[in-house]
């Protein structure tokens, strides 16, 4: 079988900035960028179906390792036929290395050269990531773009610890770029090689994150991810570290910052060349009753919205704001009806779809 | 405006039994029947957009009185422009009495010969249910279908507490046949008289069910619930009432079994001549992790799905089935994903669904 070598067009450069407007093609599909990847954790959009998510326009989802690496393990997803058959979503799934949930959500974790232990947020079982194992498990998945293991610190954090963490991210980079080329292919057609990204890491500190973003991009990958950033750190902080680490990485790849963001967090950094971003902003502000305008987000709690029978936005071109009122919403959220959640949902990940819509054709349209 | 007219018409009856197939033709649309009615309790179906019950083939769906009146209140409903622009469903709606809320659900209730006074099971506020009452509720709704006040009693009960509820049943329907006819039609263009269905209530007694039917009937409405059953009692026993009252309702109207029921129960109550039939357990059997089969219902939560990647009914055509495995579905459901709700949700219903439409094409092919 042909080998698919994941590629990358720059459509238009902005003239203004370093933002442009992409094209990243997989086996799986192409993806516009700049692009939002909702967040499908566990292999499912929280409080939604995967027919609504190609509704609202989604060409790619993120899934996270750590979680389906331990359920319901990358074993029986490999045995379904990879992710993609799993899940039922034919279309490009980029998933993260395991690294920041590690650190996150693990209770317990130990950190050697070799790799990082720690126990199972579900049921306390320990477990051993490697390089190797991450990606062994991600091949298991047949993921389009893959993610080496890394190691993430929090904010704020000392020089000393985040130096540390650059340096074992540098090496394990190497070790994964090393096992990614004797990786069987197993279910997918594209090559490993094409589907590995390497990640920046370097916390709040610009002379680590240039130091990253040098080894990183010495060691070579078809793809960037940003780690580390959008952990409680000020907006123009995380501005600044892309600042820091503009022109080092190669122009002609895509850049994915991790776990970003906000609205403004996203309108600012593709401006620094990012090109794609992951967020559980808009599913989670959804379950908890809030739903995203320009102007911020608000709540359709508010007592204000009982007889207002106006859509959320009256220019969302949505299921939720073509069909239903903000005092149907709020009647369903206050009456615990999983529908409130879902239509909210529907409407914040469309208005993400939006927004990066927006700002392709601004550059487009310079 | 003209006044629409409800009607009902029989397109063939069984040989067999006194099983029909009908079409109920109300002002927002037609059921064919028999019909099972998805239920949206407080204007939203539990774990289901609308968009995804029509794709289901719903053609009608019954709300509860005591709930929305609660809660946003029929007020509210009204301005809205009436339930079905509220909840943006412009299929047909039935709504009930509220009888049955009141009394399974309320914390305190007094009920006397005017009506019956409860405290919100929400917010504990005192409020007072009279037939008239509950119909101006159900015209500011706009209900297709509405149903008059009643008194249902549980299972076991007293042959005296059941007289005492058919003898409030028939008073209270008689309040209600009287208020009817002055009622504003309001938003509605369907005369109220033909939107007014009456209720046998009797317990598990034949005699009494006998008399209460013939007292409803005898106050004569163009359609009729059969109330109180299911509730506790065997099946047999279910069917017995149905029998005993077998003949005394007009045969060209409507008949809708409350709040019935498992499939067994439709099967068999069809051959009775019940028309429509609402329960809530295919949704609430969803959220609880388990699916309908024609052998019964099932939990998707069983270890021997870990690897069964095929999906739950493979002759099954609602989007579940024709997307998902039961590995997938089970592990997003030990994960506690809502998806696997919505999932389960648009099975179940589709079962009843396609459960019904054999009904129909079986008496259509005798």
């Amino acid at each position: 079988m042909l080998k698919w070598i994941m590629r990358f067009t720059i459509v238009k450069k902005s003239k203004r900035s370093k933002a442009r407007v992409g094209k990243i093609i997989t086996e799986h599909g192409e993806v516009d960028t700049p692009a939002f990847l909702p967040i499908a954790t566990q292999g499912a959009i929280k409080a939604l179906l995967f027919k609504d998510l190609k509704e609202l326009g989604a060409q790619i989802t993120l899934c996270n390792t750590y979680h389906l690496y331990l359920r319901p393990g990358d074993r029986v997803i490999r045995e379904a036929g990879g992710l993609h058959k799993f899940i039922a979503w034919e279309r490009p799934i980029l998933t993260d290395s395991g690294g920041f949930q590690v650190y996150s959500l693990s209770e317990f974790r130990k950190v050697t050269e070799e790799g990082v232990e720690f126990k199972s947020h579900i049921d306390g079982t320990r477990h051993f990531f490697t390089p190797a194992k991450v990606l062994e498990i991600q091949n298991n998945f047949g993921s389009d773009i893959m993610m080496p293991l890394d190691e993430c610190v929090g904010f704020p954090c000392t020089h000393k610890e985040a130096e540390e963490a650059v340096r074992r991210t540098t090496l394990w980079a190497q070790t994964s770029k090393f096992h990614i080329s004797n990786l069987h292919t197993g279910i997918h057609t594209q090559h490993p090689n094409s589907r590995l990204f390497g990640i920046v890491q370097g916390g709040t500190f610009p002379d680590l994150r240039k130091r990253s973003a040098e080894e990183i991009a010495e060691i070579g990958f078809p793809g960037y991810g940003i780690g580390g950033l959008s952990v409680g750190e000020p907006q123009e902080k995380m501005f600044a570290m892309l600042e820091s680490i503009s022109g080092i990485l190669p122009e002609n790849t895509p850049k994915h910052l991790l776990g970003v963001g906000y609205a403004s967090d996203i309108l600012g950094a593709v401006k620094y060349g990012m090109d794609t971003f992951d967020c559980v902003i808009p599913t989670r502000l959804a379950r908890h009753g809030s739903y995203l305008t320009y102007e911020g987000k608000q709540s359709i709690r508010a007592a204000r919205f009982e007889k207002d029978f106006t859509p959320i936005d009256p220019e969302c071109d949505c299921y939720t704001c073509r069909n239903h009122s903000k005092a149907y919403i709020r009647h369903i959220f206050g009456a615990r009806e999983i529908a409130a959640m879902q239509l909210l949902t529907i409407h914040n990940l469309r208005f993400f779809m939006r927004l990066m819509q927006k700002v392709r054709q601004e550059i487009l349209e310079e």
